[in-house]
């Protein structure tokens, strides 16, 4: 069997990340396409329970080192018990945050570098999205869209640590150019979303 | 201030690391010296909440690389709060169990290899034991001593996992000669005592 198509959708908090996913999967559904829609940090009983560590707010003594490494164990575990195996029944598996978060929350935000996608080679062990969306609007906008008694510990952080998040994930589309497609998700839901339907369309053709 | 002495204990469960650690402070205590004593995984709030995920017997299926990068995390708080202050205070730290077992358990007891030691090195950021006492005892020796409605996921394990973490300690004994000294963990408690305040005597007439 032909292994699924893996896409993931970064970008700041309130870039409509969870809107696109839901319309990515309408169209994968319409297509006649199985498709398994996921989150991170989280997807699997052991990685909420470490995702329930890294978002505490009460939690505010955490090392950005401690971070990085929660984030790394439950992409593990997350690769290992739903990506893996739904790419290998060859379903389309859509990841709501992926690598590139944590290479731009903690590689970049946190100023950990190069250790982050280190720590995260061995985590995913090769299995690494087909096509990645990155939602591009300014952090302050994107903040805008959350109310702040439903902030967690990251959403928390001050707008300096947002703006250099983003410079990390605009950094990285650069760096990744085949793999991360860009989005001025600053457009209208169904401007975006045709953008993003389009690009996995080629994709798909691609992989036929 | 003079950085303080930072002492690791090493060994298959029911070795006796326990009761020697206990031993060891009350020597440095007699000697006038202020030491802590901790454990991994856990010494911190965030480390121990890390502790129950690796060890909760629901979690048969954890990942191997999920259960090394947990141990890692729960170590980079511990160090961050815990070791580093203590020592840069100059007291002298006792820690049951660091970067050996992870590497003995899951390098070579998991087959994970040099993954563990790397991912290490960036959890510990350099805070490595002046001195490890390796207790050796027979893995299924060990294993007798405990209750077997005691034993967490990993004490678990079937002993021919357990004798593979053993040949792990015996390999690390090998390549840090300087660091890890073994002790044969069958003789009688005072023995084995005697045996290591005389190696933390010597280590901290060298450090004066």
């Amino acid at each position: 069997m032909k292994r699924g198509l893996f896409i993931s959708i970064e970008g700041p908090d309130g870039s409509g990340k969870s809107t696109q996913i839901k319309l990515i999967k309408e169209f994968l559904n319409d297509i006649g396409m199985d498709a398994i829609l996921t989150r991170e940090p989280g997807g699997t009983v052991i990685s909420e329970k470490i995702r329930q560590i890294i978002l505490d707010k009460e939690h505010i003594e955490m090392d950005p080192m401690t971070e990085a490494l929660l984030y790394a164990a439950s992409r593990a575990q997350h690769v290992a018990e739903v990506i893996k195996p739904g790419l290998q029944s060859g379903k389309t598996v859509i990841c709501d945050r992926f690598v590139d978060s944590s290479i731009a929350y903690q590689g970049y935000g946190r100023h950990l570098g190069d250790a982050v996608r280190i720590i995260n080679e061995y985590a995913v062990a090769g299995c690494m999205p087909d096509i990645t969306f990155l939602l591009k609007v300014d952090p302050s906008v994107g903040k805008d869209r959350i109310k702040e008694e439903e902030q967690d510990r990251l959403e928390n952080e001050k707008l300096d640590f947002h703006n250099t998040v983003f410079k990390g994930y605009l950094e990285l589309e650069e760096i990744y150019k085949d793999r991360i497609i860009g989005i001025d998700a600053t457009k209208n839901i169904d401007e975006i979303s045709n953008q993003i339907v389009s690009h996995i369309n080629n994709i798909l053709k691609v992989k036929d």
